[in-house]
This record gives C-alpha cells, structure tokens and sequence, in this order.
C-alpha cells in the first residue's frame, strides 16, 4: 500500500460501475472519449506525488503508512491549513483552472465525519467514530479517490423531505437487514463519482424529527449494486482542438445524478443513522471545510482571468488605454483580496475537538461570496477588455488551411510583432474562460458550487456576534440596559 | 419585383461566393450543417412579410414598388421608428432572442449614406447622393438582404491606419481604374455576410488627412472576385438537440472575417473615397440608427431572461422565496427600463435633413450602455435562480433511454406535478442563455456589438450639453461670470 | 375666492396651531427664525401663480372658480400629468431642489380619496364621495395648502396596530359623538405640516379585520384642539450664511410628530372608518399619486448634482481626465435615465374611474428605484470629483477677512483665472448637496420618502405580469401544459 | 522629559501660533468653544498612555528616554504593525470613530523621511538622514504632537508647479540665507496643525527638473513667523447636545489652509531642497505608511456603522425581516474584509532598508479601496436600516419638554420595552455617522483622505506583477516567445 500512481489509480476505476452518458452504459470510463479526459485530469493528483517538483508539497510522512498524500493529514494548525491550500490550488493550476478534487472533497467529509461522530457517540451513545477512523485509514493506505454526494434532488425546495410529492426526493432508509441499511433516493451535482473509488453520502440539510429516515450518512464503493451514476452530458460538443479550446480539450469534470434503487449499505459503512439532530451540523461541517477548499482552487481561475485579460490587452495594443487599466485594476483587487481572505482564513483557524484545525469560518464564507458576487463582473471586464472576436473568429482549422491561413496569420496580428496565431491563441483563452461551456461552467460553480451566494450570506451573518457590536453602539449612544 | 419568398431568397445565396468554415470552401451555404441553420435562420424576415399575424408590420405599401418591407421604409417620424423598432423586435422574438440582422443592418447604414452622402456632396462637390439613392432603390425593389462591414482589424488598437505595422490592417484603396476602385484589407465582425446579398462597407473611425485612402465606402456583391469569407467557427460544437440547446439548434448568426484582396468597386458603388472628414460622421450616424436597431432587438433577451428564470423558479418551488423575489425584481427593472428607453428614444426623435428622423442619440446610448452594463448581472441572477443542474442535469438522450429515462424523469421533478422534462426544459432554456456557447455569444455582443461599452459612454458624454446643467449650479451658487 | 398671494398664504398660518421646536410651543411659525425659512420656501407655490413667466404653467382655468392652481387640476389624460410634473419640477428648481409639497401631496392624497371613496361607497353602501368631492372644491376654492399625515409610529414594526405594546402605536378611532369621530396616536414624517391649511390623515398600510378601528382616513384643520405637531429640529444647527449653505440658508421643509391626543374630527371630514379592506387600497392609491410627485421633484436635485460636479471640475482643471468623465458621464445617465422614466410614466398613463389619469405604476416605481437605489453613488461621485476641500476649506468669513481674505483669494483659486471665491462658491454646492445635514436630509429621503427602497421593489413586483413572460419562455422550450 | 501628560499637551499649544477661525485671529485654541474640542479630542493620545488599561498597548521601553510612546517604535517586523494597527484602531474607539492623528501621521512621516534622507545622501552626496534622526529624537523625547501638512494647493489640477498661473500654488523656496530656507506657498488640508507642536512639510508629487525649488521638506514649529493656520469652520454648526450628536459634540479634528508667508526654515529642520527627484519617492514612502494608518483607524468607523445598524434593527423591531439580514451581512462582510486586509498587510510587511518594517503595499491599498469604493452603500444600508426619522425626529430638548416629552417617550418606542428615548439615542448614532456634517465628515474622508480612490487604484495596478500573471496564461495558451 501507499501512494498509488496514476495508471493503478486509472486501472481501479474499471470495476463494474453502472456509469451512462447520454442514455448509454459505459463500460470503461477511462477510455471514454468523453469521460476519459476528466480521468486524466483526475490523475493529477496523483501525478503530482510522483513529480519531484511537487512531491513536498503534495505528501507528508505518516507514522504508520509511510509516505501518504497531503490531502489526508488531518490538520492541525494553521501551517497544516496554508500547505493544505497551497496543494489545492498547486493541483488546479495544473488543472488548468480546473480543481482536481478526487482527494480533496473526499478528505473534507471525512475531516467532518470525525467531528460529528465523535459528537453523535457522546450525545446518543452511538459508536460511529470508530467506523469513520477506520473507514478514513482504509482511504488513506490506500490512496483512494473520494468522491462526496450531498445534495438531493429536493423536488418542490420550498419543502423538506416529508412534505414533498415523492417520499424519495431526499435519500432515505428504506430497509435494515443484519449487513446494513437499504437506501433508495437519489442525489445531484456529484462531482468526481464516475473516477472515484468511495463515495461519501452526506445529508443536505437541517432535518426534523419527523424526517429521521432521512437523517443518514454513509460510504459506498461506485460499484455497488442499485448504483446508478448518470453523467451529465454538459459540454459535450467540445471539439477537441487544444488551439480553439486550450482548457477543456484536456480538463473536464463530470457531475452525476446518483441513484441509489434500494442500495445495501454495510452497518460499517454507516456513519449516521436517524440521528437526525445532527444532519444540520454533519451538513454544515463538511461544507466549513469545503469552502476553504473552494476558495483555495479559485485562485488559479481568478489568476488567469487576470493575467489572458493582461495578455491580450498586451496583444491588442491596449495596455495603456485608461479604461483597460481601470478593469485591469479591479481585476487585480478581485484576485489579491481573494487570496489574502484565503490565507487568513489558514492563519485565523479555531483548534476544535480531536485537534483538527477548521479554517476560520466567517473568513471562509467572506471569501466565497467575495468570490462568488463579483465573478460575472469578472467575466464582463475580461470580455470587454479582450473585444469581440471571442465570438466571431476564425479557428485553428482556419489558420492552417493553405488557401486562407495567410490571410488570418496577417489580419489577426495586433501590436507589434504579435501575429494572428499569438493574438488568437491568447483571445480563445479568454473565449474558453468567458464564452464557452466551459466558462458557463465556472460561472455557475461560482454561483452555486460549495453552496450557494445565498448560503455563504447565511453563514457570514450566523458566525458573526452582533452582541459586540451593538455594545459599541450603546456605548457611543448612552445607553445603559 | 417587390417581395421574394424565403426560398426566393436561399437560392439567391447560390452564386459562388467564396465562402471558407473550419479551413474548407463551402460551396452551398443552404445546405451546410451549421451555416445552413443560419440561412434558416435569417429567412425570418421574408416569412413574416407572407405571414398575415405579421404582414402588417412588416411590409409598407411604397409609391413605386407596390408592398414592400417596412425595413426600407425610411423613417419619418416618431411613429414610423415605433414600428421598425416593433417589427426589429418582434422579427428577434421568432427568432428566439437572435436577432435577424440581414434587412436591420442593411438599411440602418443606408439611412446614414443618406444623410452623409448629401453633406459631402454638399461640402466637397461630388456625387454621391444620387449612387447611394439608386443603390438603396435597387435594393428594396429586389427586397435584398444587406450585410454591413465596417470593424476593421485594426492591428495595434492604439494607432491610426497609418501607423501601423502593415498598411492594410484598415481596408484602404490600393488603385482606381476607369472602372472603379481597387480596395484591400480586411473587416472583422462582419455578420451575416455569408447569407446576404450585398455587402455595404463602411469607415470605422475617424481619420485624418494622412489617412485619405482609408476614407472609403461601398458596396459589394459577396461573390466579388477577391472577396473572401472566412465564417467563425464559434459555436460550431453545439449538438443538434432541440431538448439540450433549445436555441442553438435553430437558430445561430455568422460573422467573418471578410478579406478584400484587391477588390474591384465599380464606381457606382463607391460612396466615399478620400474625403477624410467625412469617415467619423459617417461611421457615427451609422452607429446612431444602428444602436437603435440593437435596443429594439435586445428585448426579446431580457424578456426572457426574466420568463426563463420565472419560469424555473415555478418549477423549483422557490418563487416565494425572498431572494428569488429580489432578483426576479431586479429582472423586472431591467427588462422594463430598457423597453422604456427604447420607446422614449423613438419618441423623442429628431428630424434630420432630407426628413430623416433620428433616435434620440442620447437616449439610446444610456440604452444601450444600461442593457450593456448590466447583462452579466442579469445572467448570473438567472443562474443563481435556475440551480446548479444548469451544468450538471442529465440530457435528452437520458431522458428517452428505457433504461435510465424513468430516474431522471422523477428524480429531477420540482413543486407539484412538474416532472422531470418539464424541469429540464426549463433549465435548458436558461443553460442556453447563460452557460453554452451561445449564452456565451449573447455576453460577449452585450458589450461589444454596435460599439462597445466604451463607446456608448462617450457618446452619452458627447450628446449631454453640460452648459445647460452648470448654469443652474452658477444660478444658486452665486456665480457671475 | 380664487388663487391666494403669499402673503394671503402666510397669513393663514397664525391660527393658534400647537408648534412645538425644541421643546418649546412656537407662537408663529411665520416669525420664527428656522420655521420662518420653511414657511418662505413653501411661498413658491403660490408666487408662481402670480410670476408671469410661470403663471401659465402654474394655473388652469376652471369651470366654476376661474383661474385655479394647476395643482387642483385632476388629470385625465398624459399631457396632463407631464403639466403637473412640470411644475412640480419648475417649483423645485425655484426651491433649489427642495420641493415645496403643500398642494403636490395634498392634491395626491385628495386624487386618491377620490378614487377609493367611490369604491367603499360601492362596496359598503357608505356616502364618502360626496365628502371627499366637497372637502376637494373647499380646498381649490380656497387655494389651500395641505399636508398629508400618513406614517403611523408603528411600535415594533413586524407587527400590525393590534399586536402592539401600546393599542396607540397606530392612529385608530377611540370614540364616537354625533359631531364625529374621536382619535389617538401618533404620525411620524409630517411634511409641511407646520405651514399647511389642512392635514389629510391616511392609513399606512394593508389591516386585517381586527384592526377595524385603525381604518380611518380624515381631515383636520392644524389648529383642532388635541393636535400637537412637534417639528423636528433637524438641521438645526446651520449658520445663515448664503455663502457657505447657497440652499438650506434659504430652502427648508419641516416635519412633524404629529400627535393626535383625542381629536375630535367633524363627520364631513371622515372619508374611512372602519372599513379595514380599503385601508391598504387606499394607501397605496395614494402612493401611486405620490411617487409620480417624487419622481418629478427629483429632476431639480439630481441635475444640480450633475452641473455643480461639471462646474468644479471644470474650476479645478480635472474636466478632461478620464476618470473625471467616467464619472460625469455616469451622472448623465443617472439623471438623463431618470428624466425618460418620468416622462414615460405620464405618457403610458392609466385612466382608471371618473376618468383620472394614474401614471403608469410599474414605470414610476422603476424611475423611483433607479433614483433612490443609486443615489449615495451619484454623492460619492460629487464628492470624488470636488475634493477634499469639502470638508476642509475656509469659510466666507474668512474671504471677508482683512487679515487673512487675501490669502484664501489667492491660494483656493483654480484654472485659468477662477478665483478662491468662484471656487468657493462651487464647492459649497456640492457641499450643501452631500456633506451637510441638508445633504443628509436629501439623501435619507431618497431611501425612505414616499415609501422605502423595499416598498417600490415590491411595486414593481406587484406591476409586473409573470404569465406574459413565463409564456414565451415556455413556448420556446416546448413545453405545453 | 518622557511621556506628557494631556494637561501638559494643552498647555504647550499657548504658544503664539497664529490660527484663524471664521475671519478672526484664536487666541488660545484650548479654551475656543469650537476648537477646543479638538484639542480634547487630540488629548486621547496621551491620555491612553497614563490610562492603566491602555497603558501596555501604548507605550513601549526605549533604551534612551525610558517609557515612550509606542508611536515612536519604529517598526520593525509584521508584530510591531499589528501592535501599531492596534493601537490606532484603540484610541479611535476611544474617540468614537475619529482619529487622533497627531502622533499617528507625524511617525508616518518621520518613518518615510527615515528612508528617504538616507537614499538621497547616497545619491546626492547630502546630509539629511542625521538631521531627521536627531528631530525624530527630539520629537519622541518630548514626547510631541506632530502633523504633516503635504497637499499643495495646486490651482489648475491638470498642471504641475510651473505651469500655474500663480508660481505660489505649490510650496517652494524662494530664498536661502546662513540660517536656512525661506518658503513660500499654501498647503490645505492639514489636520491637527493647530494643536500640534511641529508641522512637518513634504512635497506632494512627482516633480521634473524645472520644479527644482519645489522639491522641499522640512519641519516648523506652528508659532513660527509668516505661518498662518486658516482653520475650517466646516461642521461649525453643530449643536452642542450629546443627545443629538453623540459623537461631533464630543470629538473633533480641525483642518487648515496652512499659509507660508515668507516663512525662514533653520537649516537643521531642512529634510530635502532641489533634490527633485526624490520627491515623488518621499510623497510615496509618507504615503505607504500613513494609508495603513488609515485602514487601522477605519475599522471603530466601520464596525459602528455596523453595530448602530443592529442595534436600530433590533430597536425596531426589523432584525429578522430578511432584507434587512441581506444588509446587515453586507455590513459585516465590509468590515470583516478590511479587518483581515488590515492584518494581512502587517502579517506580509516588507524590511526595508534602515530595518524598518513597511506594511505590504498592494494589500494596503487594496484595503484602503475597498473601504473607500464601499462607503457611501454602507451609509445608504444603515440609512435604509435606520428608517426616515434620522431626519425628522423630535430632539434631546423635545424629550426634556415638560409639556410635549410624553408624547416623545410614548409614541417613538420601538419593539418590546424600548422606549423613546432608548430608540432616539441609537437613531442619533446612524443620524450622526450618515447625515450630519460628521457623516458628511468622514465620508469625504472615505474618498479623498490619505489618497484619493484614484490613487488607491493606481498604487493598486503599480504594486502588481503583471508579467507573472500572464506567463500562466501565455503557458496554458501555449504561446512561446
């Protein structure tokens, strides 16, 4: 055991998974026109462990596994917290922007599923710590990738799981035999499931008493009878020209419906289980950790937003108008406020229980929706700096065609010596970024990914204490309670 | 004479234009998998002149040439603009929020040869009204379809024709014959070129006397020798689904970069050549019918990207909501103001010479520049509306798999009976407007087409009289000059 | 009978009316140096009729009482409303953009009372129109000056009248005599209440069947005994000096806690009691009249914003720099947007029972949102563009100064040959309209008069017909019901 | 020597010095009505340091001259910065959001001058750095009041020094003698010069070669001869009831027109003369360090805009009304951001030279825009929050009425057992941060002090290393050059 490289992590994935796409099964994802680039992609995470550039960064010694991945050093402190980020947002420049996530998310839940457990067995005298160390030593000597399904399909969101018009629009129980649980329902938006080796099953939300059934959590191998992982076929008609689409012609991430048609789970499998006071905390604190997660793997996004939107005012002759420098600057303040908040919330970590260190957490959600609320401006700023042919040039076809290559080379030269290749190879940069699937894709993760505008809103005014503030303002104002 | 049909029109492209998509000479425009979408496309504006719901509105009875298109109707008065204004938006609402562009553009720089062609006449003695009379007769007696070419590639944005590293990165006159002019460079931008059948070129900016050989305007047929279309392959990867991209998969517009390589321009087609004071106004009152023409067409988008997220909201259970109520508010406000500016800006109109009647310049650019600045806010209030399935749904294939297609019609259910197809119909809809490539496109022509959000700023800046407004800050203040 | 001279109108005041300003009963506001400000501001409204150069504007002929105030003119058409908003906005510019409001928002209260009475007299067989229509024909005849109490004290305010501390926090009916009614409680925001001839009281918001008594709407005379007005001493502490204070040294409006100690109000006066359905109608009648009068008012203020910008800039030397015009030009659109909406909404007028023309509400609350939502940005523009000397300058003592006048002459001055008291006089400008408690004063009325920013948010809501467009999304995405 | 105490602060300002207020010669400054308040206000500095909960924070042991204050510790790692930061920020709660400056710029300055002396005297052969060592000595050992007077009075804003119309609108020397420099010219905006003890004077841009006689720095003492304090009435209106202004009728900052008549500067208090070349560098390095004084001494600014938002929120009754949870968590997101930028501008300091410690620059602005561009909404929320009586509420005296302070206590209270006087107090505190001449006050402080938004931005583009931002993008566009 140990640290797996990138062909035995490739070679774990063919394992049987019921995996479809565009309403057909797929036999092997990692040959998969498709599917097989967000496998590649995917194996950065290992790669990285390999590359001696990265190998520091990317693992830590742990006393009884020898060499393991980062991602599952449960931190302590704030320094564990800065390296932790640095790996992210290392692994998604490599990504292109793109976050690898296969051991991130995983490690973010099981940070989580330690605290509630732990909190669960005290308060309810279940023994649900033990399952999640094991489970979380298991993952880690194996160097497995982890994906997470957290949210449920939710029908009519204005209701909870009982009021809804199927009893299955929220996971849930429906069956205990002496191996384990039976669960029917399904979940949404889960990112990684097709190229991963376990999936963790979260609740969403706060749950009544009433919703018990509802209040469950648990780990399942991708192959597991009754799973049914349908991948979205969003950004399927990429063509795969590096030169037209330099992102997403090798980085992709493919999101799931996950089905669960009556699923087995082994009892050891199980980490909640009816408990259903403590869905709302199990939810909320994987998403503490997951936000800081999120923050740190934007920061290679809002980089490049930054520097094509630089290098193709560079290109074009524009670097110096006022206007430009004035997006350029904002640009500049959206990244670099991006990436203090991020640090901060490291530096400001509160130690809780089993001392695991959680990021600040109002920091975290500050960041988020510093993030999230000013990414279309992001977006406009980039589109209007890098000008119209985002959408009206020619392509790579094009310029290597013998009859009119000529004219695009010479036409589509900017400043200086910059010719046409130089200047669209930079403007599809800004195109996949901004105009394409691809940044339709990241405009919506940035809105709803890790939880939405509205959540990190909640959650910024939650963790703030109001009492001292008010006091000031009776202080000031002469009143006395 | 007089109207053609739609067909009359496709077989009208078939005249050996030389046409080039991804590398390759088209032969057929019509019958071209993706280019052929947009000849349907642009056949909008001869269906609507045969339909009677619309006949009325899109068709004038002319002195000499009997029912003709109201769009070579020049505009005398307020009303006149109303109804190009109404049949410019009702043409873009067949036409799914893409606007039509091949009789819209066409005219709007005919209307601006009008008036330009008759003061440079006026002050520099030459002929050019009467060239550009015939030429506009000519037209809408053969009911044509006009493109207009008028960005040039410009090479170092910040210089002038004649500082450039190749002088032919603005189009300019190479020669005169006894026939014409000889014309090289190349226009960027140049939409629905490929399917019209005349294209009219025009200045891009104003010049001075040095860059006399770039003060040019005229008119070509596309399948000039020497004339080059090179089509973008934006958008060239959507898949043919009516169920996944509700729009693209009907509806698409095409711009080129159109290359004049020694282009001969018989005289009579020549409306400007040399006379260097006249490119600024002429580009400018173009783009003064023009930004009128965008205001008008730009409706049916915020129209619906308020419908869409209404809609979705229904679906998802969450219009009660306070947030979505709030940004449904904010959709609101910017549809409805926009449409109320388009309407002032025909009402207060001025009457130019020749009884041309003019938008209110003012009005229309704080149109514009408010549809404009605020369409990447309206995008991402549609995606935090709609959910994060906007990226991560299962597609139509699923849904009709026996396999599959039963999960994801009840799993992705909303409030009530809305099913699952119902649900991704909807979701669809705002997938389309704001995360494929041609939510993409929508973006990008926000802020660049008919000028750029730049550019609108300085021409609301240029059409305020300050004068005016000081004057009343010097009456209270106390001021005496 | 007929139109009343200022003095006639100032006259009428000292009718033994119980004023209070800090603390102590004022005898005669017409005499008293803050009050007496307000009571000559008001004044424009009647000099107007006498001032030949807007006596045209500011009378109609009327049937029975010959030439009237333009104010008791109901509208019954578009051009109507434009007159009306005309003067409202001349009347302001004479008031250096404070309105003058005592026949603005009487006559919208008496429109509205008009429309509602009507309704409850349909509806519950009452007789409230004759009296609203005689109480009307009193106040043109007499050319009154009215003021409208409507804000109740509200108590908690997530509670309705009933829940209350005290049953008082709303005004409500306490008892009954064959003379009249008898009423308690409080309204806060009384404008010009002080300085009016009559007071018209109405409910605040929608009430509930247990909140009968609360459903009341009357007029009083400011000198019925039981009724207190308590001027807020806001503003108190400006200095009389023209130079440094141009518009609140001249220019005032004063509101009161209007206290309602057991008032008795003579049947003819009572125009709602007890029929708690009409409450909210007429509330918001009222408002729809009123925030066509704000809208209007608004123009003198927002273009003053604007030239006193232009003008210190233009003293300052900054006119031409980029980030200057960036900023004016935003000023333009905020006020020139503005301008169009106020327009539109008279042009797209209603006309709704006994032929009285309603602006178009949803227009008017967009135009209402639009000022107030981006009001404290066009401040921080003006205060961005004249500079720190705002708050840091030398007074016009100190220009008068012997000892140090030279100085301050010398050292403020600008470009060119404008002189430190010029520059003076045009940073006081923007100094009144941003930085002093008349400033305050502007901006916390922009938020909150004539309802609040929710309150036109959830108009414009209310205005607007979802089905339309949920229609057209629909038949895009193909779905049927 | 040593630290001082306030009593011997005030009495070292009767010393002669010739400060003017509204036309007429001061004097003695601590016993003037208006600007005696700023001299108690000022007096906070010292009396933290005689305070023993205040003490630790505000002084530190030097080796020479004992306990000082710690303004005088230069910096010399990211702790020194936090405990400086904190330092500014305690005392600024202590004068209820306004700074106390006259120890905080002065160090500022004599940071910068540190720097600069020494690089010039290696450039340029001089001898500067031991005359600013021996006046900072003195300065600390006597433990002194310092302000700094920068911003020339600049006439044509779009000229430098030589291109005026008067040579006088910038500082310059206009002659030299054995005993030192003779200066003429006006500086404005100078805070705290007319209760400090010495005003030291710095250039306030890039100057070129013919500016040569600008290039100036040095310090005087404010009763030197030929100075002249002009001092602003701004805000001189205010009424002295704590009730109604809890904060301006305690707390003040004056700010001068400071006059240079012919003023003889000793040659020891001579920091730069014709160096020109350093004076863009000095303006810079001065500005560097006193912008984090700025954000430090923002933050009691921010949090009480804040907490009286809450507290009113609460008051009546609105707390959970969820647009105004929407605005108090933007609220707080705008505080808790600059906190964290604060902080993470200490944390990531940069040694210079001398091993003095310089707050990170880009951070530092970043922090200071984000104030800054933020302000004027956060005054618009808390307005909105607060409600319309901010500006027509009864006052202090109302409430103290006998005859009418029932009516006041009764019919303003707010939810539960909040009485009048209660809702009052906390409505003056938003009143006095956002619609007095105090909230005017500060927030044309928020913009133009310490650098205009303008200035932050550019520092923000000129901080940032563009080239590193694009080489990712040229990477991942696969451009090689």
């Amino acid at each position: 055991m140990g640290l797996r490289s990138p062909e035995e992590y490739k070679a774990s994935l063919r394992d049987g998974r019921a995996v479809y796409y565009r309403g057909e099964r797929v036999e092997d994802v990692t040959s998969h026109p498709h599917l097989g680039i967000a496998v590649d992609h995917a194996a950065i995470d290992y790669r990285v462990a390999e590359d001696p550039s990265y190998r520091e960064l990317a693992t830590v010694a742990d006393q009884s596994d020898g060499l393991i991945s980062r991602y599952y050093h449960i931190p302590r402190n704030a320094d564990d917290l800065i390296k932790r980020s640095r790996l992210i947002e290392t692994t998604t420049r490599l990504g292109h922007t793109l976050v690898i996530l296969i051991k991130e998310i995983g490690t973010d839940a099981l940070f989580a599923l330690h605290l509630i457990a732990k909190q669960t067995d005290e308060k309810f005298g279940t023994a649900y710590f033990d399952r999640v160390r094991k489970f979380f030593e298991y993952c880690h000597a194996n160097d497995l990738a982890v994906a997470v399904a957290q949210t449920d399909v939710k029908g009519d969101r204005s209701l909870g799981p009982t009021g809804q018009q199927h009893p299955d629009y929220y996971v849930h129980v429906v069956g205990e035999t002496s191996e384990g649980i039976v669960v029917r329902g399904a979940k949404v938006h889960t990112s990684v499931s097709i190229n991963s080796n376990e999936i963790i099953v979260l609740p969403t939300r706060n749950l009544t008493e009433q919703d018990r059934d509802y209040a469950v959590a648990f780990a399942v191998s991708p192959n597991t009878p009754g799973l049914k992982l349908i991948a979205s076929p969003y950004a399927e008609g990429v063509v795969k020209s590096e030169f037209d689409y330099p992102i997403s012609s090798r980085h992709k991430m493919i999101e799931t419906l996950t089905v669960f048609d009556d699923v087995l789970v082994p009892w050891d499998r199980v980490f909640l289980r009816g408990e259903w006071q403590m869905a709302g905390p199990l939810a909320k604190t994987f998403v503490e950790f997951h936000r800081f997660t999120a923050i740190s793997y934007k920061l290679p996004l809002v980089d490049l937003l930054l520097g094509s939107s630089e290098l193709i005012a560079d290109y074009n002759g524009t670097e110096r108008a006022s206007h430009i420098r004035d997006k350029i600057t904002w640009l500049v303040s959206y990244a670099e406020t991006l990436r203090a908040l991020v640090k901060m919330a490291a530096i400001e970590c509160k130690i809780a229980d089993l001392d695991i260190a959680i990021p600040n957490t109002l920091t975290v959600n500050m960041a988020k929706w510093h993030f999230a609320k000013n990414y279309h401006q992001a977006m406009a700023y980039a589109q209007d700096i890098a000008g119209g042919l985002l959408v009206t040039a020619p392509g790579g076809d094009d310029l290597q065609s013998k009859e009119i290559g000529g004219y695009v080379r010479k036409y589509l030269g900017g400043r200086g010596d910059v010719d046409g290749e130089k200047r669209l190879r930079a403007m599809n940069l800004v195109k996949e970024l901004t105009t394409t699937d691809f940044g339709g894709y990241q405009a919506v993760l940035a809105i709803h990914a890790e939880g939405s505008i509205e959540a990190e809103k909640m959650a910024t005014l939650r963790e703030h204490d109001a009492t001292k503030f008010k006091a000031y303002a009776k202080e000031i104002a002469g009143i006395r309670d």
